[in-house]
């Protein structure tokens, strides 16, 4: 679909966060290896990044189906790493500095172009968030990392998990508009077949080094999505900002 | 109390909006005064404005007393908004041209000094808006206005209005502080009263043209907020931004 047919009636932007908008891979390694350094762990800081953010969808399951209550993901956070931390066969961390690594996921570092991009994006259309992340955890990760939001939506508004259509369909509501009006922004396919499922506008942005190395999925569009960009800088260019 | 006793504590201030931050009765006006110039209305637009205004508080009291469930301050702008008309003798507006007027809330302008008080309160500490109107409302006032906000809290992220008690307790926990780490800012001090009933610190921002030339409320500060200022420059001057 050419721009020009898209552009009137866009009026927000909605963004996924991990992997779309920051790099969380390598901001958790980060953390983690001081944390190893203090407390003299042995452990891959890449690896453990990555076991940690595996249990990230199953944790999310029984709220999807309905079986447990929504807690927010920082709950959900903390209860992986206590796992995690057992996985390694480490000892348990006190409960100030389980909780400043859990808060890890708070400080995440954004990709290159998303500060620059959103800056841009944002003088034209509504931004909010789309994630999983809760409120608390958006709002410090977005003063932290520089993030211009215009409010947070996403899970915790909704009391569920992407991809339930209840979490896209409560911020495109809480904004009052039509899905068609707003634009869903990931690097995951799965997400956009959701949103658009639901009547938003998509847009790709091609993240191939989330997983790092060895990234084996998302590596390219797998539909015709409204937009299919490199950065939020190419968004902003693509959307004439 | 002293601004450096209070300072290491606060992580967040959380704002009211209508009066406080935005300046309501000039900017109803302005656009009651646009319509009327097409439609031939023989109205007084601060009249008009007034009594939109007060018809406001008690709009929301069936919610408040739970016998409403809730519905969103543009909801209820609209339902006083077609009393108005009757009770002033005017033709029923279409849709369209109703809607946009309702949307007149949308569009408030702020006081001067809010701009660039926010924009310094903002590098310290996370800034919310804590005000009865619904999250578009915000959002679209905060693009019209340039607010800088982080994210929008207050009536509908609770499903009811201020002073409910869960208003301002659902905003400091989805920011995941406790109340004393956040600071209630208001022109108004009953809303201060029921934020520091909860455990909030306040500041008290004198707003004494909110109602015009006649206003006879809200004058001076009726108790010891922590902060007492005449705008957010001064604001951001006593908590050192």
């Amino acid at each position: 679909m050419a721009e020009s047919d898209l552009k009137p009636e866009v009026k927000a932007l909605v963004f996924d966060v991990f992997g779309t908008v920051v790099d969380w891979r390598n901001s958790i390694a980060r953390e983690v290896e001081a944390v190893a350094r203090v407390k003299g762990w042995a452990v891959d800081p890449y690896e453990f990044a990555d076991r940690w953010r595996a249990k990230y969808q199953p944790s999310m399951e029984p709220v999807r189906r309905g079986e447990k209550p929504y807690v927010r993901l920082d709950d959900l956070h903390r209860t992986s790493l206590l796992a995690l931390l057992e996985e390694f066969g480490l000892d348990p961390l006190p409960a100030d500095e389980l909780e400043h690594l859990n808060r890890a996921w708070h400080r995440l570092d954004p990709w290159p172009d998303c500060v620059p991009g959103l800056t841009r994006l944002k003088k034209r259309f509504i931004l909010a968030t789309m994630s999983n992340g809760n409120v608390a955890l958006m709002v410090n990760m977005a003063k932290h990392a520089g993030l211009p939001w215009d409010t947070i939506l996403g899970a915790e508004p909704a009391r569920n998990y992407k991809p339930v259509p209840t979490v896209y369909l409560t911020g495109a509501d809480w904004l009052g508009l039509r899905p068609e009006e707003v634009m869903m922004t990931a690097a995951h396919n799965g997400d956009l077949r959701a949103a658009r499922d639901l009547g938003f506008r998509t847009a790709f942005i091609l993240r191939p080094d989330e997983y790092g190395p060895n990234q084996t999925k998302d590596l390219k569009a797998e539909e015709a999505w409204d937009q299919v960009v490199g950065g939020m800088e190419e968004l902003a260019d693509r959307l004439g900002c």
